[in-house]
């Protein structure tokens, strides 16, 4: 027994307008209901058409106690997003327009290359091809 | 255009060999190569069957300078893993069985409970299922 997939993804901003804006500018991201949550504690966004949740959160608030337990981090989080090799082009010239600084570019063996940029926090975002990992099949 | 789903996520861990032991024992996920990292940098674990995966890494080596760029985060996250309504019965057991706490379950909505429990770094673990949010169709 294991369970089926990461549901949700969680990474931690300060200023969750500005961070939604920039998920929603720049990947595309669409915020999904119930959000954003309330006493501006974070908001949810689908990635991809599948059950895949990338949650923003204000530290601040979600260190409180809550009827939800406690979490909270600070310093700079790390998520990769999907993409197909073919994409890797198109997604150059998307974050050159949105004025998204390319930090590195790095193949993982012969793969593609990933692509690595900030979001506004400093969190390290990854557009990756899902073969740089040794995945069993579906 | 957007990604196609969260292709990695990440957890900050002080004790990397434990960590892996208690998402490989408890959880049931399975570490994929390459890992675990050189120089006790992380180590990478899919989640089910499909292009997830779990990075479990160190943030006093993320931090420095290498040829990827620097993360690392103090404090505790938060994941959900995506479980079946039918399996939560069989998830408690495991818990129990494995003597982890379950901190708290928490019905959003209709939705059968969400299962919280934590890590041994104290991150912040729910076993979820996906209609807890409105995900358009796949």
């Amino acid at each position: 027994m294991r369970p089926h997939g990461v549901l949700e993804t969680s990474l931690y901003v300060s200023d969750l307008d500005r961070a939604v804006a920039f998920y929603e500018r720049v990947l595309g991201l669409r915020m999904i209901s119930p959000g954003p949550f309330p006493g501006g504690r974070g908001a949810a966004l689908q990635v991809g058409n599948g059950p895949s949740v990338l949650l923003l959160f204000v530290a601040e608030v979600t260190k409180r106690p809550s009827e939800l337990p406690s979490h909270g981090t600070t310093g700079e989080g790390h998520v990769a997003f999907r993409i197909e090799p073919w994409e890797i082009p198109a997604w150059r010239a998307r974050l050159r327009e949105c004025g998204v600084e390319i930090e590195k570019e790095f193949g993982f063996g012969k793969n593609p290359p990933s692509i690595y940029f900030r979001d506004p926090d400093r969190n390290t975002l990854e557009l990756a091809v899902k073969t740089i990992w040794d995945l069993s099949a579906e």
